[in-house]
């Protein structure tokens, strides 16, 4: 097999690049890479990361060229696959996001709530641009975003450009991983009907060898969702995402992050500068073992998943963020869902879903709304958008809690919110 | 014209029923009545209210044959309008409906929330046992329901019988009245979109005269919905229910709710002493002038206006909650909503919506997902139904205050809930 | 009551004119006109006709202002209602639409099949030339149209157009008045369900003072639809429009129509020389008896009643052609239908449609299409697209037919498709 | 691997079964079947079978264990697949499926048309009985039905029975054959959206390895596809079933039905005589060369895949009849479609159709509303029914033919439709 394939990660600088790098080192046989170009705009991180990343193709055997650069033109030119990981503000103003909304009562966390908001605020635009620039040098090309919020993205992609995306997260496969292992069964003997969208669905109709699993079956698989009450997963008799904690157990979680030391954000911050001395180490040519503290698992499984699929044509059955097109009867069209979908190089289509169960598609609509209003906002830059789709978020809802919020939160992100800024407003 | 009408008026010894008489007695002219039966099964107060509409209709010189009994198959035999208006549990159970939820900082009110769940547990089963009866002794009879809460009883009563019910809300033609009144023109000039349920719904696309209303005339407009924020009707640009305040400022009732020194179910408790004592007064034969504080005006105005619509034929726009059939196609077709319809003697007819507001249709969907989940709760005496209802409630949503809270409320209506403790549960 | 309205009457020169004006004047009452403008192309018809009316008028003792022009822009400025009635390439070109079908075995018919898509190929390009200047010169004026076929023509204005407009047809009463003089009740105590399109539709559910009509009634009712077996209206348990007879009976009415001497079009051409004889004749001022002959009744009664409805306000019962926005779920939001609206000054509001009779959703999916697709070649002069719209006809479907037949329709109304000859093609 | 799967064959009889061996005999390394039991109740045919399968798989080298029976509950139990392709009245009742309609001027075809309605007539109540069985005996097995016309038997199934059933035809991979042919391309590189149903259907936005076909091969697939016009198909831009050409070349092909000889039914029967001699002849343990002009080719690969997709729990793409649930969003969810499924152990998951090709929506609409009829009918035997499934196939439409061309149908097939003559009508 000749090697053929080009790819552009970018947000290379990202402390996850390894862990891609060695499962495409691990894919070598179905995946045939000739080139793998780095691209970030913190020149600093990108320069450590392209040293660590040629030490490391080198420990893992792996024979393939690695470059870096700054222009997306050089990077997209020819690329077949553009992975997207970017995080505009940088953990710094993830900190924001997870600090501010807490002091108002409400969850701060960088995808569910007011901090998930601002981080697609943040995110938006520079995908968009990217996007921009992928239909000019790589048209053909696959976009593999693990940007945050992954489907708030995708929707706001579809919406501007014309572009191939995938809008990607563990968590649809999550369930599959957990029966797999509860139950000592290979993942592929085990499918589910999925309903709604990324941190915040639901898995049900979960076969094993197309046979219902029991209900002994089912209480031991959701005993591997540690974050959401056993019992209520029990009434429900749903496998929940594990976001689903934010909404089902609110009022304790808010104390639970008032209570911490520093906050996700924080931590991170502080591991990254140890991991970022590993990658810098002109020594070492493996992955630092502060990186498993680091979380974000399952990332380069789904990705290589699904680059797998496409390139050759597999027709894998994967959950991904794409857009709905009838395939929940109770959503818009153009409303981005995370789905069961078939992925093969024809790209990725929705399996239709039969029925929806009754418990919770009220949530599962009220923060679809949420999205679609804040997707509009962000691209937009209309503040009583925003306004409409905080209150329109169910982890908020209150007019008198998000009028201040988001006066706060728009004034500590400013330098990253050009669309909400244009005129010096 | 012969007079021909015979109204059962269930529930007659709720101190509303003189404010129908009187409703009647102005429509004299269009609504020939020849026979008005009061029921209700507490025979005290319906002995006293006897008493006092029989020299309440000599005062207005209404010449209408009205007497009293326990039997629905006496009072419903023959009957053309089967007017509801039970409590019950009566206002005690009220308080506990408006008291307990408070302790879980939750919003307590006989509609909204926890208490409307509760109050709709207690209504559907005797409801579905007056509509069984209407069935077999008045097939042909419409039902005029004011039961709170409406829309619920409503969705239930078409699930399990088969009669021809209106579920009634003054809430429905309030914008028309605000707009009347803020402007000065002719409340039948006046037309809008009606979006949602039962004390959850917008108005919007308002013409006066065949005219989109001005920025200005909105603005005076919604100044007569003083439960929320005018700020944000102005964001929203919709005419919101007023019972839409307890979603919207959620923090500042609870607390409200919390600091009061009676509530709304203990003043009127107090009141209605007082109210029947007058009433009991053999020597008087006027409305009591303390009923003005008992609030609840419009009744009369919107059940008589659907009771004339329908004998006269008239082809009337009105606001009523019917079962969706399409209407908003994001909800299921027996969900009963609140819309606007044409009302002739052909029933209810709703009218086709073009276009949703955008902002709201997220909150929409989780309100009702609640309502078709406690209607079926309340049919069936299904526990974890109700839990997942309450879990689905956005007022509610936590499991953590859900759980505790259920079996909290369940214990305290323990008497009125045969559904939930069949078999000595 | 001061006079204001200004009427505009497009096609004047139409001998339907002077009914129109009837009307009016028998609703001098409650529609207080003051001007009349007469407006047509053809100057020799418009002249006869506005000094016929202005006879008659005085012989009905009708006060009212009546002048004629051909200057849209002077016929339109300050009009609240244009009535447009044009019939493009006039009888003649119905002559072809009528003879060269039959040569193929199919339908030749004015508004059904064929003939009726090529009166839209002609009618629809004028017609959005005359939206265009209501939209100029009146844009707050009424449409009400009865050119031919009306729902087609309603759908390409509103597709293309921005205009207020009511697409008419005496159809969607008929059931109404056949039932009324069958059972001798006052039409406005009858309701039914409308399922439809212009000349494709059908009335079932039909009410009388609010109970269903009982099957004798049914078989009584529908002995006015003379056109269709009654033992297939009786199996079907349907009213349907007249027009439908030539899906149910094909192969009989193209033999009746092949063995005519002549077709409705060159019989009309006749009449309509010997009634504009009578109209010329200064010393008449009363309709010819001869237009009895012309047919097409109910129309001023509809048009009226529409206009009654609108500048009164009443909110009454209609049916009318317009977009469907989900009233009948399985067609497109788009796609005009004809159905049972609220009409008030407000507009036209299509009352939702809870069940279809299962026997025609085929039928009427199929013509809608035809009918999405001739709009659409009629507006892009698109010939794939009017290839596409035959065959998907009932009428015709068969593609060896459907090929030269378009052709030599093509070529026949040539002068009148400006659209499909652009480039001199 | 352990042999353990056990397929019945219901109709084995049939000259199609040698051909289902020798498929299963070319799968045998991943369909390890030990068991094939032969079941029909033409005892002769079935002897005469099961001696030459049993030499055949000798000739194949295939060692498997074959027997006959006339019990279902023998062939049933323990069955992992039962295949159905069962043909009521035989081939004898096809002449009358294809003669009759042509004295009416109207198509004569076993699936299409009239035939086919009573074809489906005649089978669906024996396929119920055998469902019936397979629920009783096997209830965890797949029914693999070929029995014409599939999709009609599917949706009947589906409504009376509680079974896993594939309705098979090979109708809906054929485009992926042709393309693959045409374009030297393997198979599997070749997808496409697939709108319709049982021999009524259109593939398109067609892609080989993720990237459309061009105009050119288009031309080049479609050439294929010899029973409609290039032209047509050029002017749709879409590959329709081969059988369309009844619909897009009614005419012709009436007139070629009308022309030939002997029908098709007329052929085979005598072609069958010759084959059943050769497959008696106990010193042939192959397949006889008559058999090649049989048709039906591509039988046994398709059902050999679901098989295999099913057993290995593959994923594979293919196109299955199965129900609608929303696929098709004008189509009803219980209506059966043809459509591309994701099939597994899991059974067969419809993809979401983004997109519908304008031009035939309304022929699909109306061939759907036949066929829900006409199930309807088949099941309730309601001739009212059958007579409006009649009218509203495209085909017939026509209801003076259609009344007298029922009558004499139902007289013809009298003996194979006891539902429609219960109490001895």
């Amino acid at each position: 097999m000749n090697k053929e394939l080009k790819i552009a990660i970018v947000g290379a600088g990202s402390s996850y690049t390894p862990e891609l790098i060695e499962g495409l080192s691990e894919h070598r046989e179905t995946l045939p890479v000739k080139e793998i170009v780095l691209l970030d705009i913190n020149e600093e991180r990108l320069s450590i990361m392209e040293g660590f990343v040629k030490r490391y193709i080198k420990h893992l055997n792996y024979d393939v060229k690695v470059w870096s650069t700054t222009s997306r033109e050089e990077a997209f030119t020819g690329a077949d696959f553009v992975s997207t990981q970017i995080r505009v503000g940088g953990n710094k103003a993830r900190i924001f996001d997870e600090k501010i909304p807490l002091k108002y009562g409400l969850i701060g966390q960088e995808t569910t709530g007011v901090g998930g908001m601002f981080n697609a605020f943040r995110v938006i635009p520079v995908m968009i641009e990217i996007a921009k620039d992928v239909e000019k040098y790589c048209p053909n090309a696959w976009i593999i975003n693990y940007s945050n919020p992954t489907g708030l993205v995708t929707e706001a992609l579809n919406k501007v450009c014309n572009v191939k995306i995938a809008g990607l997260c563990a968590g649809g496969m999550r369930p599959r991983w957990w029966a797999a292992e509860a139950l000592n069964v290979p993942e592929e003997k085990i499918y589910y009907d999925y309903l709604g969208l990324n941190h915040m669905n639901f898995s049900y109709n979960m076969t094993i060898d197309g046979r219902p699993v029991t209900d002994e079956e089912f209480s031991n698989i959701i005993k591997k969702c540690t974050t959401v009450s056993q019992d209520w997963m029990e009434t429900l008799h749903l496998i929940p995402s594990q976001y689903t904690q934010y909404y089902f157990h609110t009022k304790e979680r808010v104390q639970q992050l008032k209570e911490q030391d520093k906050t996700r954000g924080e931590s991170i911050l502080e591991l990254e500068k140890q991991i970022f001395r590993e990658y810098a180490d002109e020594t070492n040519d493996q992955k630092p073992k502060t990186l498993a503290k680091r979380g974000g698992g399952g990332y380069s499984k789904v990705a290589i998943g699904v680059m797998d699929a496409i390139y050759n044509d597999t027709g894998k059955w994967m959950v991904i963020n794409v857009a709905n097109n009838g395939t929940v009867r109770f959503l818009d069209d153009d409303a981005v869902i995370e789905t069961a979908c078939y992925v093969s190089k024809n790209g990725m289509k929705p399996l239709t879903i039969a029925d929806y169960p009754k418990a919770i598609v009220g949530l599962v609509s009220a923060v679809k709304n949420y999205e679609s209003l804040a997707v509009e906002a962000a691209i937009t830059g209309d503040k009583d958008l925003a306004l409409q789709a905080l209150v329109a978020h169910p982890l908020v809802r209150d007019y008198d809690i998000a009028k201040p919020l988001l006066e706060e939160m728009l004034e500590a992100h400013k330098d990253y919110l050009p669309q909400f800024y244009k005129n010096g407003k």
